[in-house]
């Protein structure tokens, strides 16, 4: 299973690709195979963002064909000019993931933590070392923004997997 | 000119396009071409919901070829969850905007309701009899968010043409 974890802001978007793959033991393994961000100018009105970060995502999803997507749900923002503005953009994500036929998976930031680190309250940073660690990455992907956009692919398939087995148990 | 308001919402997205005529003696006219609500169900996962407001604007930029695109500018929410999911909305209908090259005009509802009926504090009622008397319309168009929507086209074509008035004066 491909799945793409989109970290939504209004400068930098995140992305980021990831599979799950059994190795020949049927053991799991995560690979990342693209992240980055979409970084768009806070001088430019933003239509024009709002289209370069559709651009890109489309571009991403007819590269690499992901199964789904994979998104922060929000609870909080400093005030309603900011949730509004970050609302904008996530409205952007979901539409270019619908447009593409992919289904859009919601996990909140306690479930991203508690699916890569283990804690539910775990630092940005920790999250950040773990997702180099599961996906064999040398160094912490940079900007920030793609490395938490990888947590999220992570915690989607995290997610995925452990629903899978605990069908399998039960039938 | 032709504008198109659009008032945005999580279930109605009003919509009404406006053109400013002048008569034979140069007096301005606005003529309601088109109004109406793109209503999406809350049932429905919000990708889905945000794929139909998106046709459904592509739809209506295509066939009435409007010059540019106005919508409300919003200050207020009842919390983050419901602002975040406005923003979603307005980002797919600014997204609609720009992809056909058109740009986006916001006015905050004080300046609306300045336009429309010549005192910011007015009631949404008062707003509404207002747009029907300035339209030469029977009655109010329905939905709400339809004559919402069209307030806001005769909003920026009011600022638009005193603008126009103000730089003539000045050269």
């Amino acid at each position: 299973m491909r799945v793409l974890g989109i970290d939504c802001g209004t400068e930098y978007t995140g992305y980021g690709i990831v599979d799950l793959l059994s190795d020949e033991r049927s053991r799991d393994r995560l690979v990342c195979i693209v992240c980055g961000a979409i970084k768009v100018s806070p001088r430019e009105p933003m239509p024009t963002r709002l289209s370069h970060i559709s651009l890109g995502l489309q571009r991403l999803i007819g590269e690499h064909r992901p199964d789904r997507v994979a998104i922060e749900d929000v609870f909080y923002a400093a005030n309603v000019k900011s949730a509004l503005k970050l609302g904008q953009v996530r409205g952007v994500a979901m539409l270019a993931a619908a447009s593409a036929g992919l289904e859009v998976a919601e996990y909140s930031p306690l479930s991203i933590k508690s699916a890569v680190v283990g804690y539910g309250r775990a630092e940005k940073q920790q999250v950040q070392q773990m997702v180099a660690r599961l996906l064999q990455l040398d160094v912490i992907p940079e900007p920030a923004d793609a490395a938490d956009a990888l947590a999220i692919a992570i915690c989607h398939l995290h997610t995925a997997a452990t629903l899978e087995r605990q069908t399998e148990v039960r039938s």
